[in-house]
């Protein structure tokens, strides 16, 4: 088998990463590097001079060398940018979110399936070793009933242009969510300010809710002074507290859960403890999780089946963002999901169907 | 002037805590301690050898010898012994909430005037030296336009069979934001769930929102595995990370404020970097909180005048947290604060007033 | 059997923290109080209306109601106090050090066995839940051969007028390294500084030589500007890390000890990661390890025992703080343990003697 | 004038440090890659495809094209291939140490000198934001008086073959001391362990003693069970805590130094305090330390001056280095450093001269 041969199609901050990581794959080779700004083809050429570059991606389209586009563009660009990789019968990966809205979504995705191609989208946390712990934890039922996903994705107060703080980072935190929990959300509620004259919110507060009273919360927000990425997961066994700024420690399981007490000497100690039962943190692979989405995308195409992180992993999240988005401007009105006309159980099982060739 | 003479009723882990301040205050006498439970009795008369007890609130009351009666009893205990001991011409300090609903707070508010009485409720976090230095930064304007708050107060996973965690934990934080912005929120909604069988709830998100995209946002959680006290409050110019369960470094002060920039380099940098700017964690006076708050009761009634945590204080905390509930009966949705049978101006003018006596 | 009655000399910050422990004592009775600072015993007479106080130490040993002294008072005191306190056939409890030579120590401990009277020295740490957790380690085997000692005690900033830095932290190190390693050292070298015109070191780092390459090394400093309480314990299976100022995790548990790969990709994950293993994070008692120490003053007392912490324990610290010093008076020589007027081993033995009646 | 032609020689975990830098150096080109290594060359290949590769160190030396050497090989070639670089005409950058003894060292800068070549050494962490900042507060007084440098370097129990724990960890801390301080050392000691059958010491603790009591200590450690690098600087005025693991707060200044009080209240709130005085985390320059150190090589060449970290740089740390050895195989014992046949003073002076062409 031939090499799999990738076009990357934008060099900003994520894209270099891209760049670097589909370089050093051995079973991947990038034959063609995209950007409009000249600058950032100059910095990809200083570091990689044997590649090729262009600022045409009308060329990248039509060069028969390349088997597969990976885009790291503005969100806008997402969805006109993929669909006419796949009707140039390339397969394609695309930076989160997938799309735009959910109608978008389902446009690649009908698309991709009736090219053959795989659709991807990067929903780069999936492939942490801090991720797929949790997820065992909670395959294997170490965890317990979920309980609830608490999480905090806090930053330096830099203001984006084109989307607002939920379609940039709650991405993220959705993505893990819908991994680790694959249940159907029913409802999702939330709130989010503008501030300082700007055209999109840069403070968000979303809830969405599940069957059996879990429930899952997410902050993001932009004007925070200092970084925080804090992921709480509970379980009626255990607990824990996934920090994805900690160098060592980012998995913290807590092996007791809930207590209901009514002996007052023990209630004493426990207003004034710190916490009950052991705590394990989990040596992690600490193997990069950009090379293992990167070895996922080519292995789904050479395997010929979807990927973890496929275009139904992107409509789930995306779907959630249009409701929170939709919540968001009518004052935190709760949104139904029940109702949707794709249903979800239908995506959860497709899921699974590799893609045809 | 001779001393004040106190009795402290419940003995139960924050009333013990009341019970030695009050003790260690020069200006005051305890001379009588109350609980149904004669455990909590011994406990106390171990400690203070010297200290007459009781299990009879009445006798209380009827002691002439007692000026003013500080109530660490069950929430719902909090309305009829407090108006028991106005009537009884007690002063009256009350652990936080007040009562447990607004039409309480106005009677014992009514009641204290008519009687010419202190009423004042334990708000102890105004008294700390991390909330002082808050608010003298956002009164001085050093913070720069207020844009947001947020706080998270999450524990043990103690869970409590009388109130819910929203009554339990969010006065703490709302009334830090109430003392921190002087402000008259508009509006206000809630999430809250019940797990393992609980009758109440044992998480709960909380939103207010106040003119001008100001935002205040507030988790309170039973069943987290570790113990998480972080307030957020963001300023167009300065930024503050108030950790309580931080030794030596409770307030963190970033100087730069929120940054538009469409310059590459720049963003690059900050999407990888962790802060902008200096950040400066003052010394704070480490004096106890619940000894300033106890002396802030002696002085108010010594000086016939409203003391810092007064009734309006304890009216406006439990206003939130009445509307708050019914947010969350109500699936979250958004109830406006704006036409209460209160006025909260009005309450927020009369502050200042100082009691009559 | 009557409850043991026992006075507290010494009311300073120490000595505060150990009355109200012996109050709270449910088989004993503190029935004096004993201070030269009569603004100290005003305090502890606020606190404890009950309780009887005196300025004289004459009173103190001439009262036939004392059963046994417990001294928080300035180090040069406690010969002459503790050996003054035996003649008057009172038990004793001394704050660490035990005295301030080997000779001194050596000559309360004849006192005491001739008496049949309890020596204890306060050595609090051995009854924290955190190193009685190290001592099962050690002793269970299941941190293997032990390699290393590395302590950092270090402070704020207060320099004392009486004592040198060494004498006044490193007992506190050197205790729980001989609870832990019950081993004979070989040698001792030690180096200390004077700054700013004070006559006493205020930094001082020892090191201990021990048979088969076992290290121990001490960094004690009251010029820091952090609060530093930290020690490894590194054994061939597992490592220690012991931080006394974390509030949640103060004894976190490394399964992997040492690794000598020769795999160059090996090499590099290590170089550029964090740990390597899990880390276990065990649940600790968190009862005061002051109430644990009284508690066993008053059972040695009963049981006619040895207590946990007696003045061999005592000799041993007293015998390297002496040879430490010896050291730094001479630009850090190693001073030998070998040679010894009184044989370490025949003081490891009579440990378990119990004191006779 | 045209660009650097360089040399990168080594392809471990550093040199592809060092190789990235270089390579996206705009004022210098990498013209070739050594190793012995072909998998490591194969590396290189694969990232920088268009670079010339070979595994003969004596190409290197004959290629007219290369005008600098930069060794990143083992320590014990530091010196040949050093030597060998400077005969052939060659400007050559060392990975620290410089070299294996002072002896190698002074003949190193003797040869640079006849040949009017530069030489330099890579101490990395002298072009770090944190140490620069460092340093400036130390020059402008900021600091006050110096009183103590205490490190701490300990690390994941990587177990090394060539060298001991003191010649690997120990270059980086000796010369981060040797830039503040810009002191002349008066005496070394040290003390080293071997473990686990090792050749060599993992674990070694240093102390270094100035005029004035001014003390450094350095502690250097592979079996530790975490990753600390943390730097404590007493100065009389201010006191710095660097600590390198952490994200955003590298450099902590604490306002306030040394306290020397009698009154009691105060000496108590010290004693359960944690700090006094404000502390500031300043905004450090977070470029990469390696990228200033290259630059700072290109441009000493270009611009016939001294580096920063030259030749003398290298032989002061070199000569710690060697008599910290000699008193580790001499038990401690301290060692002078007052007469050695190469005046230190000298040195400091000549450090200002620049290289002649």
């Amino acid at each position: 088998m031939s090499n799999l041969r990738i076009a990357v199609v934008g060099c900003g901050y994520w894209g270099q990463n891209l760049l670097r990581n589909f370089c050093e794959l051995e079973e991947a080779e990038v034959v063609l590097v995209c950007d409009f700004d000249s600058r950032a083809l100059g910095r990809a050429k200083r570091r990689y001079p044997a590649i090729e570059v262009t600022q045409s991606y009308s060329e990248v389209l039509a060069d028969p060398r390349v088997d597969a586009v990976v885009l790291a563009t503005p969100v806008s660009t997402h969805y006109p940018f993929a669909k006419q990789a796949l009707q140039a019968d390339k397969h394609v990966l695309v930076e989160k979110p997938l799309a735009q809205s959910t109608a978008q979504v389902l446009d690649l995705i009908e698309l991709a399936e009736s090219k053959g191609k795989i659709l991807m989208v990067d929903h780069t946390f999936l492939y942490t070793g801090a991720v797929r712990r949790m997820k065992a934890m909670v395959d294997s039922g170490e965890i317990g009933q979920l309980l609830y996903f608490d999480s905090v994705r806090i930053s330096l107060g830099l203001v984006q242009s084109d989307i607002n703080v939920l379609w940039d980072l709650a991405p993220h935190d959705l993505s893990i969510m819908d991994y680790l929990f694959e249940r159907e959300p029913i409802s999702i509620s939330a709130t989010g300010v503008k501030h300082l004259n700007t055209p999109h919110e840069n403070i968000a507060y979303v809830t969405v809710q599940f069957e059996g009273n879990l429930i899952a919360h997410f902050h993001v927000n932009w004007l925070a002074p200092v970084k925080v990425r804090r992921t709480l997961v509970g379980g009626s066994k255990k607990m824990v507290v996934y920090d994805d700024t900690e160098n060592s420690e980012k998995i913290k399981v807590y092996d007791k859960g809930v207590i209901q007490t009514q002996d007052p000497e023990r209630r004493e100690k426990m207003l004034t403890g710190y916490r009950n039962g052991d705590m394990l943190a989990p040596q992690l692979d600490t193997g990069e999780a950009l090379r293992l989405m990167a070895r996922e995308f080519v292995a789904s195409i050479n395997e010929k089946r979807a990927p973890l992180s496929d275009g139904y992993a992107g409509y789930r999240v995306v779907r959630l963002l249009e409701a929170a988005q939709r919540s968001i401007e009518q004052n935190g009105r709760m949104i139904s999901l029940r109702d949707e006309h794709f249903s979800t159980s239908a995506i959860l099982n497709t899921s699974n169907v590799a893609a045809a060739d």
